[in-house]
Order: C-alpha cells, then sequence, then structure tokens
C-alpha cells in the first residue's frame, strides 16, 4: 500500500466511520429525528454496523484501521512504524470530516433541538429548566454526545481502566484475524466479526464511559464540536478529553504485548 | 445475463424488497398488527433484511442492483449503459408490485386504521382529532409512510443533503465489494454485508428522512398509494416526491466518482 | 442420505425449532419468565435464530428441511417424490417432540401463568377479568400462542394470503441457495441467510397472522396443546388450524412454480 | 495444540467472555449506567457477541471450548481426556478474571447502586423498602445477576432440567460444526454461528434461570462475589450454585451421547 492510500483510505473510512456513528447519536438523541429514543440497543448496533461499513469500504485502499490505538498495536506488533503518521494523520482528518456530516445531515434537528426551551432553557443559552441546568452543569449534555463520549460517574482512574479495558478487548480481536483467516481469503468476514466485536463491547462495556476506545473517534469530533456554530451548544468539555486518547492508546500497548506473548 | 434475465431479476428482486420493506412499515404501524409499535430498531433491521433476502433471491437472474442509484453507479463506473432501461424499468415494476402486495397482506389491517375515528377522525375522511388533523396538515400521514419516506422537518436543501450522503455511504459499499470479494466467490456474503450497511444507514442517517436511499423505493409505491382504494388515504404529498428520486441519483453519482478517483 | 438419516435428522431439527422458537414465545409471554415483554423484536429474532440452530445442527443428516412446504417445493423442482413421507414425518413428529419440551423446560411458568387469577379470571377457567373474557372468547389466549398461530384479524381469505405470501418468499430464498453457494461449499452460511430471511418474514409479513410459514411448525404444536394437561388453557382453536397448513403448501407449490420459470 | 497453549488460551478467552457477558449484565442492571434498563435483547446479544469474540480471540491457541460442558462432550465423542484438566483449569480461573475485570470496569456503578437506600435500603445492609427486603429474601438480588445466575421459580427439577436442555442444544450445534464446515475451513464462521446459537438460546430458553449452560459461567464469577469488598452485596446464593454445574454436564454428555449415535 501506498503511503497516498493509506491517507485516503483512513480518510474515506473514518469520516464514514464517524457519519454513522455520530449519526445513530444525532439519529436516538435529537428533536424532530424519527429515530428518537430508540434506546442503547439501536446505538450499539449503530456504531457496530458503522464499523462494518467504514472497514468494508476502505480496507482495500488501507487496511482499514480507522483507529490510533489499532495502528499503534499493529506497529508494535511488527515493529513497523513507518506508516503510522498517514494512519494517524488520516484518522484524525477523516473524523473531523465526518462529524461535520453529522451535522449537515441532521442540520434541522440541531437547531430544533437546541433552541427548544424545554431543552435548553430560554434563549440566550441561559439553561431555566432544572433538566437544562444539569446538563450545563455537568459540561456535557446530549448535543455533545453527538460528537465525543463522556463519563456518568466522573473518576479519572475508573474512566481510564474502562477505557484501557474496552481497548484491549477489541485490539486483542483485531490482532488474532490474521490466524483466524490464515489462508482462505476471508477479509470480508472480518469486517463483519470486528463490527460485532464491537457491538459487544459497546453493550458490555460501555455503560460508564460510552465507550470511545478510539482516540480519533473522540478527539476530532470533539474539535469540531469546539468549532461549528451550535445555538446554545455549551462547552466541548476538555477536561475529559485526554482520557478517551490516553486510555485507547494505553490498551492498544497492552494488547499488542499480550499478543506478543501469548499468541505470536 | 440476457436483458430478459435482467428484466425478471430486477422484477422480482425489487418487489420482494418493497414487499418486506413496505411490510415492516406496515407492521410496526398500522392498528391490529401484532408488531404495532416495535420501534425504530424493527424498522431498520426489516429494511435491512428484506435487502438481503431481495438481493439474495435476484441476484442469480440479474445480479440485484434493486435500486437505480446503484445501476446509474455502476453504468458510470463501468461507461456502459446498454442495460440501463432494463433495470430501472424492472425497479419501477417490482416496486409497484411489491407495495401492491403490501396491501394484500395486511389488508384488513389498513381498513381498520383507516377507519378507526381516534386515528383518521370521523367518516368521510373529515379528520376531528387533533392527532388526525395533524397528519392531514403535514400531508404525510402514517398510512403513506408504509408506502414512501417523509421527512420530519420539511427543508428541501437538507432533505436532499441528507438523502445525497447516505446514498454515498450506500453506492461506496456496494462499489468496494469487487475489490472485497475478489477471487474467493463470496457472493453471498456480499448480500449479507449490504444487507447490514443498509440497517447501518437506516440508525444513523434515517432519523431526517426516512432514507429511501433508492429513486424506485420511493417513486414506486406512491404511485402505488395514489392508484390504490383506501379509505381516509389522504394525499401522496407529490410535492415532496422529487427528492427521494434526485438525492439518490446525485448520491449514486457523487460515489462513482469518487470511486474512480480513490479506488479504481 | 439414507431415508432413515432423513427421518431422524428432521425429527431433531425440527424438535430444535419447535423447542427454541416455542420457546421465545413462552419467554416473552409468559408469567415468571425473565424474558417477559421483550417484544417483538425479540420474538423475530428468537423464531429466526431458532431456525439457524436447527438448519445447521440437521443439515449433515438430512439437508434441514424442517418444513413441509419447502419439501414439497423441493419434490416439485425436481419432481423426485421418493423421500417426502420420511421429511413429513420427521417433521411432524419433530414439532411435537419440540413443543412438549417447551412444556418442561417452563413448566413452572405455565402453571405460574395460567393459575394467575389476573391473567385467566378464577379457578374453575372461569374467566373473571375483562382481559380473560377477551382472551377465552377470541379462543386463541397468549399460551394458545405459545405453540400456534392465530390472526389478529379472522378472515380466512386475507389470513391465507398473508401465509401465501409469506412462504413463497421463504421458498424463494431456498430455492436460490443453491444458485448462489454453487461452487463454493458455503453451507453453513446458507443457514444463516435463511435465519435471517426469516428473521425479515417475521418483522415485514408476520403482523396479520404471526408468520406459520410452516404447516408443521403450526399442527404439530397444536396436537400438544390439546394434550397436555395444562390447566385453564383454553381451546385449541381447530377452526383456524387449516389456514397454516394450507396456506404454507400453496406458497411452497408456487415458488416452485416461479422457481421453475424464471431460474430454472 | 500443547497444554500451555491451551491453559492460556481457555483462560484467555473465558475471561474475556466473562467481562462481555457480566459487563452487559452490570451494563444493563446498575445505577448510573448509560446502558441502564435497555431490556432482555440486550442482555442476550451481548451474551452471544461475548462469546463470539472470546472464541475467535482465543480459537487460535486453544480452540475455544470455554465451557466445561463443551469439553467433557468433546472429551466423550473423542474418548480422550488428556487435556481436560487443562481445558477446566484455565475456565475457570478465566471466568473469575474476567468477573473482576467487570468489577474493575463498573467499579463506580457498583458503589452508587448498592449505597443507594432506594435500592438497598439504610446503611449496614439492613433492607428497608420492600423491593430490598424482597431481593434480600430471595438471596439472589440484582447485583448477584452480574455475576452468576439464578432461577425465577425455585424448582430444582424444572431448573436442572431447563439448563440440561439449553446445554443439549449449544453442544449438539457445536458438535456438528465440524460436520458444516469439513474442508472448507470457515472456522471463523463457525464462531459466529456459535454466538447466534447463544443468542438464540438466551431468547428462548433463558427466561426460567438465566441460562447458565456453562458451569466455568457461573461458579466462577459467584466465587468472586464472595470474595469482592462489595458493600450490601448479600449472599450468593450456594443453595443454588450445584444447578448450574450440574445441568450443563450432564446436557453435555447428553448431546455427545446424540451425537454419537445420530451422527458419527
Amino acid at each position: 500500500m501506498s503511503s497516498s492510500d493509506i491517507f485516503i483510505g483512513e480518510t474515506i473510512g473514518t469520516a464514514i466511520l464517524i457519519l454513522l456513528g455520530g449519526g445513530v447519536c444525532a439519529a436516538v438523541t435529537l428533536k424532530a429525528s424519527k429515530a428518537r429514543n430508540a434506546g442503547w440497543l439501536a446505538i450499539t448496533f449503530g456504531w457496530g454496523f458503522a464499523v462494518l461499513t467504514a472497514v468494508y469500504t476502505s480496507a482495500p485502499l488501507s487496511g482499514a484501521h480507522l483507529n490510533p490505538a489499532v495502528t499503534l498495536a499493529l506497529a508494535i506488533k511488527d515493529n513497523d512504524w513507518g506508516n503510522v503518521p498517514y494512519y494517524w494523520g488520516g484518522q484524525l482528518l477523516g473524523a473531523m470530516i465526518g462529524a461535520t456530516l453529522v451535522w449537515v445531515a441532521y442540520y434541522g434537528q440541531f437547531h430544533a433541538h437546541l433552541t427548544d426551551k424545554e431543552i435548553v432553557g430560554g434563549p440566550g443559552a441561559q439553561a431555566t429548566t432544572a433538566k437544562a441546568v444539569e446538563a450545563q452543569e455537568q459540561g456535557a449534555g446530549p448535543v455533545l454526545g453527538v460528537f465525543s463520549t463522556g463519563p456518568e460517574i466522573r473518576n479519572a482512574v475508573q474512566n481510564l481502566a474502562t477505557e484501557i479495558i474496552g481497548t484491549v478487548v477489541l485490539v486483542l480481536a483485531v490482532l488474532t484475524q490474521g490466524l483466524n483467516d490464515k489462508g482462505n481469503g476471508l477479509g470480508t468476514l472480518g469486517a463483519l466479526i470486528t463490527a460485532l466485536v464491537v457491538v459487544s463491547i459497546g453493550l458490555s462495556l460501555g455503560g460508564p464511559t460510552g465507550y470511545a476506545i478510539n482516540p480519533a473517534r473522540d478527539l476530532g469530533p470533539r474539535i469540531v464540536h469546539a468549532l461549528l456554530p451550535l445555538p446554545n451548544k455549551g462547552g466541548s468539555d476538555w477536561g475529559y478529553a485526554w482520557i478517551p486518547v490516553a486510555g485507547p492508546l494505553i490498551g492498544g500497548a497492552i494488547a499488542a504485548g499480550i499478543y506478543n506473548v501469548a499468541f505470536a
């Protein structure tokens, strides 16, 4: 793979990942969406099939990492770091493009939601209902949740541990794909398995932090949230932003270590 | 493939697609259905597995486009336009047959629903309840929703953009299938992947417009809605009808362009 | 395949099918079940994965028809009737074994449900609550629904049409499996596809009649319902019993005809 | 496979299985989880995809039994008992590690849940609300349910029968995998099929007892529940603990017998 194919593939793939992953959060969260309140199962299947679509589409170009933690783990496993910048660059750019496309696709829904007095309080972003005040105090209201993750209980040690554990599971499954598919050319099936592993992590380990398990998935959209001209959007919760970056990278490194010790 | 196999395959396949896709909308919407109020996840899985069933069944005959936007994109990609009329003709005819079969399978449910005073107001199609009045004013009540799509917020620019974005994702996944499955003959798995991509688009991008992402899927059943002798059926919302035709065609063309630039 | 392998395979496979299919109805319906009120999506996935499990397990022995309508369609398609009695016999016997195993697995739940005064009225099967009276008048209360299907609106013509349409879709997908999997030996994937087709039919065409689409699936458990010593069980609704037998057989024959005309 | 690969593979695989399986129970049950009250479908898909992730990851090392009943059945089928201790040892150790990781990942949620007066009554584990009293009297409150299974209706004969029936279905599907995948190397697809069989058993046979169908899945986490310093955790219900051990082992043996008689 050429470095330009890698960069383009990761950009396209991560854009699709975040368009569909952020999209399901918008669909379930925002006012005037047909999917409003469709529930946690919809969120987790939505993210899982976002992975499926993104991996399937970009695999022919870049191998479809779409996640800096996966790129890090593969670099450690193979001790080959040359393409890491192209992967990481494409992933961050793609995530920002994807988050912007969510805003385009749900333009009217964002506006309707953020100008609803019951939801955000009166005009001028002064929250007046108890629910809106609580959302602003938490610094991570439902609209930020369309872009980035946030914890239910703020505890840096636990939040970091949860992100690490989830990412170890994800990356171990990605790394063992080579052992499972050896020789039968079932790359396509690998995309499906990875997708369902992501559904699994969402259902099982998503409760405390919303399962970033991918630094680009969280950081790129958070930057876009900070930049977009959304009315009453509230803060972008930068105090939490390091956890969904550091946790997945640590998890990816641990998974590579486990792989090199137990599987290689 | 002969042009008669193409026409017959697309007719059968699109009839199954709309029978099952419109069917799940009827099942979840109409009175006296066991699936009533089964929710958005049921709708999206229902449409996705409708695609699976239809693609799997018709692929041996016509390759299973079942969507004028897919046919357009493949014609652009290969610069081969000879069979486009057979594909498009079969797709529109099949969609109309499928919508008619939904009416047959849910005959009693349509009647029970459309003559329920709580739902449509009194006899003679004069809406008397607030809910029924609102449905008629919108020009796209729940029964039209069994046939065709409609937006939650009417905004031609956003509605068109949402349909374009969804279709680009769909068609990119269809076009990269050839790259993913090269040489291992896993056409069957391709049907499954495409189905789950459609579930993904439904969950993630279906909130604003109900995701037509297929001109035949929307136009064929809308024509049938206009023709069927349903009591109190309301208008067929022809003012919106151009968007789910134009949006997917534009999206298909854009996806073919991206494919030819980045993947070919 | 020997005729004894066919008979044993169909008996085991259909027993598993009905154990799991009837089981999900018991799980969602009966009192004191952890899955109570899990909804229509649970029912449809439950039946679909019941098909998956049953087909996968019995395919090595008998090819896993598990449905007299499938056996009929394959006999018409190949004009080969020699093994039909072994298939049909195993299917009916297996369905009765499966329904009996549901009763064993949910023994306490059946008793708790059927002796709950809120549900079935006072002792002696005299329904006293409005809900219980309604259930008895319909002749197809929720407990019969664990065994056999029943329509939401009684209309023999529509009910028959709905069962025919659903079975045509199912059998067309089964018949085209040979065309899709030709030469790549993916029988396993065929089990998965068939299962998801059944989920699709359930979601999309199950609303009016509960989608028997299989004579053995309905008749075998109905016989067991009539025989089991369940308190306050109500009638077995024999007046409806011919529809889920005749409809699927007609549908299977129509699908074989479509296949022989359009696909062979 | 070396015995150390078996032990390590089963330890890693069963740890992932219980981390994700116990995780989804924590996610749906505990206070301050984003997935709270996501329902039975989330539980059953969560356990199924836990199996997928765990089998896929550990299959290259140990063949991924992850269940003493599966190990027993394969030993009976092949009359080869040499590696049973390594399998069983790894499975029990892995299950305990997995349950401990659930506690880490949901640390704050466990504390918030178990110190909520509405849920467990006042401080000092004295239940004061009716709901909390009931939970303590049952000896199997929702928090124990994150670790181990418990019946809705206590009846040793029925509970044992339900666990036996569920395990027979699971193990028959595992044993026939070799017949289905012969020669096409689709081990990866086998992981997916097994996962969906587990979803099926959960949906269809999980209602009465919560479907242990695996002695290690129940016993390992129950030991961890007894050891962990959880406030107000209540008893570990050791009186029930033999059923989810004995039932699955009996079921595995029965399935091996059926296989050897009907399929071999």
